[in-house]
C-alpha cells in the first residue's frame, strides 16, 4: 500500500474492517484454502480470482467465497484430477473430476488459450465441477493471451421460465472480452434478475427482495429470500433474457454439463478463444477496439450525465486504486478464514 | 395450397390482401429482383429468406424488403463479387464487394459450414455489405447443416449509448442456434429495444412510438417515428442490453466492418460455427437439446398459463401452417413488385 495524501480513499475503515494489502489477502485466501485440503496449486488459483474480484470491488465474490466453498455439500464429495476426455486441434471436452469451478473453469481457460494458440481458435468446456466465481476473471485471462473470448457458464436450475412456477434454468452468466490496445475490455452479465448471491446475501441479513423477481417453492411471488431460496427468480428482460439463459444451458450441454449426473440443467464451464490474427492483420483489431472505445465514450452526453461508461470500466478503474489503498474486508470474515 | 376442413386460418383475406402459394411468392420475388439487376442466382437467395421470413409471420421481412432494397443508396453504388480476403483452415474474412447483406451473409454461412465440416470448428465474417435481414435465416443454414451457430450483425449507428443523446451503436442483432433431434433451436434477438423496421413502419403510417425509446436528432426524448429516424433509439434492458450491443459491435470489427470504409461503426456479419461432434459423441448433442426443450416445457406452469415457450417455437409452427394455407400479403405491395 502506497497511499499518497490526494488519494480519495475508495473504501471506508471502521471498526468491524479490516484493510490487507494484496499480498496480505493472498497469504491469507491460500494459508486458509490450504487448510481446507487444497494443493498449494489449487489454494493460489483459487486465492487469485477472489483477491482479483475484491480489487474491482465485488465484496461478497471475494475471501467470504472461501467460506462458502467449505461449506458446499460438493466440496466434502470426492475429488478425482481434471482431464481432458476428448480432443481434436481446436477443441477439447474436459472432465472437472467434481473440483471446484475456480479450478476447473481456470484450466480450462489455460487449454482454450493453448488451442487457440496453435489452431487460431478454439472451444474448450468442462463439466463435473460447480461454482466458478465471475466470468470475467477467466475471460481476462484469456483476453491477456491476446484472444477475443466467449465464456458462458450454464448451471442447475434457479430460474424460472416465463410462465413456469419451477426454476428450468441456471443463473447462467455471459460473458465476452475483447483484447485492446488500452486494456481488456470486457461485457459480464447474468442472465437472471438478481445475482443469486445477492439472494443468498438478502437472506443472511435479512433483508427483502424487490418486488416481482422471486417465487417461493410453491412459485408464488415472494420477497422473502429465505423462500426464494427454495424457490427461483425470473430472468432480466422478459423473454429476450430467458431465451439468453435458454442458450447458454444449451451451450452447457454442448460443453458435456450432462456427462456429470445425467442431467441436461447441469454445470458446465464452456469458452471459444479467437485469435484476431486469423481474420485481420497483426494489431488492427486491438487498435480499432480503442479507436471504438473512444469514440463511443465521446458520445455527446445528456444533461447531468458525466460519462458513457464502457462494459467493465468501472472495475478496471477501481482496481487501480484498490491496487494502491489495499481491500477492506469484514473482521468477522477475516477471523473466520483464520480459524479454519 | 391444400387446406383442409379444420384449419383454423391463420391470416386474414380482404379486398386489400393477396394470398400467395410458396411457389407463387418465390417466382414473383425472383422476377421482382432479376428485373431490379440481380442474377437468377441472388435472386434466387434474396427471396428463399423473404419468403421464409412470411412463412414465420414477419410480414415486413418479407418481400416488402425488395422495395426496399429498390429505394437503399449502396444498392445504387457499383458492386464487386463476393471474395475471401484472408482465411486459415478456421476461418475466413470476407470482402462483400458492396452486395447487399442477404446474399453476403449467406455466401459467409456458406463458407462457414464448410470450414466447420473440415476443421470442426469455424470463424467467417463479411464486411462491406448493409442490410441482411433477419439472422435467424442465416443460423438456421449453419445449423441444418448440423453445427452450433453464434451469428451477429453489426450496423451504423442508431442507438444510444446509456447517458448519450447521439446515436454510437448498430441494432446489432444477436442469434444463437442448436440442432437436436426435434429440429432446429433458434434464439434471435435484437439488441435495441425496439426493431428499426418497427420505427420505419410507425413512419409510414403515421402512428406514436411506445414513450421512453425514441430520442430525435438532437437527443431529446420523441414519440414522433419521422424524427426518430434521424435520431435513435435506446437499448433493451438498459446496461446489460447496451453491453451486449457494445460486445457485438465490437465482433464487427474483428469481422472487418471497419475496412470498408474506416468506420469502427459499420456493418459486418459474422458467424462462428462448431461441430458438437468434436466435444461429444454422434448425436450425444442433439438428443439433449431434445430432452433440454421437452423438460423445460414441462416446467409446471401458472394460472392461466397456455404452455412454455422455447425460443424459436412459435415460428418454427406458424411456418408448417401458412406452408399448407399460403401467404397473405397487402395488394399493394404485390401490385409495386409487379410494376418493377
Amino acid at each position: 500500500m502506497s497511499m499518497t495524501a490526494t488519494d480519495t480513499l475508495l473504501d471506508q475503515d471502521g471498526p468491524d474492517k479490516v484493510r490487507l494489502s494484496i499480498e496480505e489477502a493472498r497469504a491469507l485466501g491460500e494459508q486458509a484454502c490450504q487448510r481446507l485440503g487444497f494443493s498449494a496449486e489449487d489454494a493460489r488459483i483459487i486465492t487469485d480470482q477472489l483477491v482479483e474480484n475484491a480489487l474491482r470491488g465485488y465484496r461478497f465474490a471475494s475471501l467470504p467465497r472461501i467460506l462458502a466453498i467449505q461449506g458446499d455439500e460438493r466440496s466434502k464429495q470426492a475429488r478425482k484430477p481434471i482431464s481432458i476426455v476428448k480432443e481434436t486441434p481446436v477443441s477439447a471436452l474436459v472432465d472437472g473430476g467434481n473440483n471446484v469451478g475456480y479450478v476447473a473453469a481456470y484450466r480450462a481457460a489455460e487449454i482454450a488459450i493453448a488451442k487457440a494458440r496453435t489452431s487460431g481458435m478454439s472451444v474448450v468446456s468442462v463439466y463435473d465441477s460447480y461454482y466458478s466465481g465471475r466470468n470475467a476473471y477467466f475471460t481476462e485471462m484469456v483476453v491477456n493471451a491476446g484472444f477475443v473470448c466467449i465464456h458462458t457458464a450454464s448451471a442447475k436450475p434457479r430460474v424460472l421460465p416465463p410462465g413456469g412456477v419451477r426454476p428450468a434454468l441456471g443463473t447462467n452468466p455471459f460473458c465476452i472480452g475483447f483484447p485492446s490496445k488500452n486494456g481488456p475490455v470486457i461485457y459480464d452479465i447474468g442472465t437472471a434478475s438478481l445475482m443469486w448471491g445477492e439472494v443468498l446475501l438478502h437472506a443472511r441479513l435479512g433483508e427483502p427482495l424487490p418486488d416481482g423477481v422471486g417465487f417461493d417453492e410453491a412459485g408464488r411471488p415472494s420477497t422473502n429470500a429465505d423462500e426464494v431460496i427454495k424457490g427461483g427468480v425470473i430472468p432480466f428482460a422478459g423473454h429476450k433474457g430467458y431465451g439468453l439463459s435458454f442458450a447458454i444451458q444449451a451451450l452447457g450441454l454442448l460443453g458435456g454439463a450432462a456427462r456429470a449426473r445425467g442431467l441436461v440443467q447441469d454445470y458446465a464451464f464452456f469458452f471459444i478463444a479467437i485469435d484476431p490474427a486469423i481474420l485481420l492483420e497483426e494489431d488492427e483489431f486491438e487498435q480499432q477496439m480503442a479507436e471504438l472505445v473512444a469514440r463511443i465514450k465521446a458520445t455527446p452526453k445528456g444533461k447531468g450525465v458525466e460519462e458513457i461508461r464502457i462494459p467493465g470500466e468501472r472495475g478496471a478503474r477501481e482496481r487501480k486504486i484498490r491496487a494502491r489503498q489495499g481491500i477492506v474486508f469484514d473482521r468477522a470474515v477475516i477471523e473466520a478464514l483464520r480459524s479454519i
